[in-house]
């Protein structure tokens, strides 16, 4: 039995697009001889859609999608994530062979934690489903479903006979999150002694990258063929279930199993004209395995795959934004190129009279080495209009600080700008550091449409731009801008370490808050500074109401300031110490 | 027996404080001779905490403060909202007694949909907990427990024998839900022969408001006591269950419930020493009920409070924002000298060559009958600043647009300062209509902590202008703002009908689309325009990504643009007539 996994990148709400992408994928394995081609989770609409599950005439819309597609599948068996709305709302799997939808699974385990929100939108279902294809048993899963023991997978397994299971996913990335994947599947793959073929998506959504890597992994054997990241790709496969059943005889964990699960209802369909190959035999295979990724490359990986996603998805063609000499803006700049190509990539340099000659040269070089176009606005002047006309309106205790945000802000202004005279995105330059500290100004530095290294720390954009520069044997990131101190430059010699604890102190602190969860003794039994991770908490949370104005942008780990981040603005914080 | 339902204003996250409160409170009961005191759903940590429930030391901090709680409790019973951390996380009534935690009851029913997040945090229960307190046997709910049929509610009266059932509530204030909830309440009591006891807490906390209106049902004689809205209260009231045994006896639909209801296991606890009245009497009760409150003063009631608690909670004193001599402006100024007293609140008037005369005798009028603080400042200097230094940055196919545009961002910016130097809030001005058609303009007029009445369409703005002044019996907000055309003066005889469609138009379209979630085909069967309503869908979805970076402000239609609305900003959008 030949199976194919379709990895594709899907655009949510693109009924039209999304199916013929689907038939375009299923047209070519076809070809390549395939008894069953699987897409992911939620293929025909999109994921994640959010409330446009709410909207009634999308939901017929998805209706009907199917049902086109249905009339364009043949003898090649398709399993493709919609939804179904029947007596409720399920997030489904289709099953369509010889122009029929001729079952449907519902998702049993619907996740509502991170960045989901599936019990908002379905309802669960309660039957396994196997179908019988080219003499192999199928059992249907989607996503969640076999993440956890106990599941539709045992079920269909123990009660259908089933002996691969494919999983229909839409995994949104995080890194380093593939290994975790293939230890899972790898682990249901040897307890219930199937062959797991796992299909996710690739593309970029708002805040979330997927990175694909579909994979069929066998439980002895391990895994047989798998997918890159970040690209469309169909696997292929024969599958060769071949001593399984003997297997699972000698195993006692299968009458465990059976005496333990749940007995959910599975049904066993078989599927019509299916058990020969075809006439004249398959075009051979070239079973690929492809090496996962190493660290810094897989998120760069994910970042210009969220960029380019995000700008085309939404109709862009041209990026800008404001590169100051500094290393996040000049990241920003790299990645943008990398993603978009020079031409259609715009940095602004404003300077004032804090910018370092430093600043004005990296800048220069940087542009110039990218080629990227350069526009330099002076804002001194602008400044002191605001100062001539509003002067009173930058007096009180808060009055330096008010000023360095003034720069920040008509910086902004200036983007923004060019963003609306000719249509252009802007791309905020903060990374996690400030956007956890509050080291920002709202509508300043932090004005933009998308924000594409919000969830890197501030040692994480070093540690890639030392990458980069690695990767490509020469100095992308100019020495002089890796090298020297940060500093916003909002007043006479400033530096970052002014306000701010230094990073290599702050950002462990920030990532065990953050994405770790440690409370405060837990951080000081791990011997930071109590003190120092009280200042650092209670900066974190005092500004939620900065984070909550920010752009969306690509969530890189486990815990993003995205829809996994949803803290209160108005909290009571009780006094230190307490 | 009597009761005390004490409506109390918690502050999220504030553990001491609310402990503190709750005491308060029982004792003002106590003095009142009340046998049982009840407050609301997640009192003790505030409502909603949302990813507070996530942080391991809150959890504890929860469940420390509730046995410092149960220690100060004598013979008065107290059921109190509170987290249950035990072998997962509950959404919890506890009943303390004599010092002590006598039971907990865990929420059944978990709302995950409109603002609520349930299921990403808590378990659900499935016992029911039946306690009888001075001989009155009293079911104990929270919240949605008692918004369905077939829950807990029924386990209770069925298997323990309720016939009182309190239900502790959190439950968020959107315009006219009171006359849902006494409805629902009422159908409960009639459904089960029980006398109903609902205690709602009041106050606001981000975009949430609470609007208290506790109350207490009869099956067959209605409301017997109720609470005011939007301020704290405590309500007393003697039960009296005589009747209600005999009642149920007389009624088929009892022994119908028993057999069809979930067979919950169903504690019974009896409370010691509580049979008889204390020595002496109790206290005479003067049974309150509260008529409620008509459409626009409620609305009103809402935005007073949502704004003061916003300021209070997050540690401000003072507020400014733009005075255009515009409605919505000026309708503003009017709700914040209400809400916060004249003396902190601030007005700032930045005309440019746009500005009307009959705008700044608006701006000038109001401020000084309303005794509030006017500043000025031309913006004319600063934007030709602007086009002197960053001309070319305003040059291009949306020029016009973003010289419009800028001239917002400019006013953003002083009123920023403003903000910065003397730590103020600043309230963004804009309206419903505006912010659903995108006619707004980021990091300009949208600029702000707080847009407090971002979910009042502008007719709703009109409408509430005008009751203000009835109410007032004068022009508080003077005749020639009331009935000038809108206009955002941003280019010479501008008017909003210049963009958009006519108000009186516009806003059932938008009423429709947004609150009531209706399609294309079944607004054109209303009778709108088809065209006019695809140009209003298709401007409302393509303005996500400004929306997205608003400032939140106070829910007051069963749809905001807040937690209950959640769309991708990267959506695929047909071309027209698909």
């Amino acid at each position: 039995m030949r199976i194919a996994l379709a990895q594709i990148n899907t655009a949510v709400g693109d009924l039209d697009g999304n199916r013929a992408l689907v038939l375009k994928n299923l047209h070519e394995a076809e070809s390549m001889g395939a008894d069953l081609v699987c897409f992911p989770e939620l293929a025909l609409c999109g994921y994640p859609p959010e409330d446009l599950l709410l909207k009634r005439d999308f939901l017929a819309g998805c209706s009907r999608s199917l049902q086109v597609l249905a009339h364009e599948v043949g003898e090649t068996a398709v399993l493709v994530g919609t939804i179904d709305l029947c007596e409720d709302l399920f997030n489904a799997a289709a099953v369509i062979h010889c122009g029929e939808v001729i079952a449907m699974y519902h998702k049993h385990f619907l996740p509502n934690y991170g960045v989901f929100d599936e019990n908002r939108y379905f309802a669960a279902g309660d039957e396994g489903l196997v179908i019988e294809v080219a003499g192999v048993r199928v059992g249907v899963t989607v996503c969640e479903d076999i993440w956890y023991p106990g599941g539709p997978v045992e079920s269909e397994v123990a009660f259908g006979g089933a002996e691969l299971v494919v999983n229909l996913s839409s995994s949104p990335y995080h890194r380093g999150k593939h290994r975790v994947r293939e230890s899972l599947l790898q682990a249901r793959a040897a307890d219930s002694t199937a062959i797991v073929a796992y299909v996710n998506c690739v593309g970029g959504q708002d805040e979330l990258v997927f990175d694909g890597g579909s994979m069929i992994l066998h439980p002895r054997r391990g895994r047989l063929a798998s997918s890159p990241h970040f690209v469309e790709h169909i696997l292929h496969c024969d599958v060769d279930t071949t001593g399984l059943w003997a297997q699972r005889m000698a195993k006692p964990i299968h009458r465990y199993m059976r005496q333990g699960a749940l007995r959910r209802p599975t049904r066993v369909l078989e599927l019509d004209g299916q058990e020969s190959p075809p006439a004249g035999g398959r075009p051979p295979l070239n079973i690929q395995d492809i090496a996962a990724l190493q660290d810094e490359e897989e998120v760069l990986q994910a970042l210009l795959m969220g960029l380019r996603d995000y700008v085309r998805k939404n109709g862009f063609q041209d990026v800008l934004f404001g590169l100051s000499g500094g290393i996040d803006s000049s990241l920003v700049a790299v990645l943008a190129a990398s993603a978009l190509g020079p031409s259609r990539v715009h940095a602004v340099f404003m300077p004032s009279r804090f910018t370092s000659a430093v600043s004005r040269e990296g800048v220069e070089s940087l542009a110039g080495a990218l080629e990227i176009s350069l526009e330099n606005y002076d804002i001194d002047e602008i400044l002191h209009s605001y100062l001539d006309q509003a002067g009173p309106s930058l007096e009180g205790p808060g009055g330096d600080v008010a000023l360095e945000n003034l720069q920040a802000r008509i910086r902004g202004n200036i983007l923004m700008n060019v963003s609306n005279s000719r249509g252009w995105l802007v791309l905020a330059t903060g990374n996690k550091s400030e956007f956890s500290m509050g080291y920002s100004t709202l509508y300043g530095d932090m004005a933009g449409g998308y924000a594409m290294i919000k969830d890197l720390l501030k040692s994480e954009v070093y540690r890639l731009a030392r990458f980069i520069n690695e990767r490509e044997g020469k100095e992308v990131i100019p020495a002089v801008i890796l090298e020297r101190e940060p500093s916003a430059e909002l007043r006479e010699d400033q530096r970052d370490s002014d306000s701010l604890p230094p990073y290599k102190l702050l950002d462990p602190i920030l990532e065990d808050y953050i994405e770790n969860g440690l409370t405060i003794d837990e951080m000081e039994s791990k011997g930071y500074d109590r003190g120092l991770v009280e200042d650092v908490i209670s900066r974190v949370d005092a500004n939620e109401y900065k984070r909550r104005q920010a752009p969306v942008g690509i969530k890189i780990t486990p815990r993003a300031f995205g829809r996994d981040w949803r803290l209160p603005i108005s909290v009571h914080r009780p006094p230190r110490g307490s």
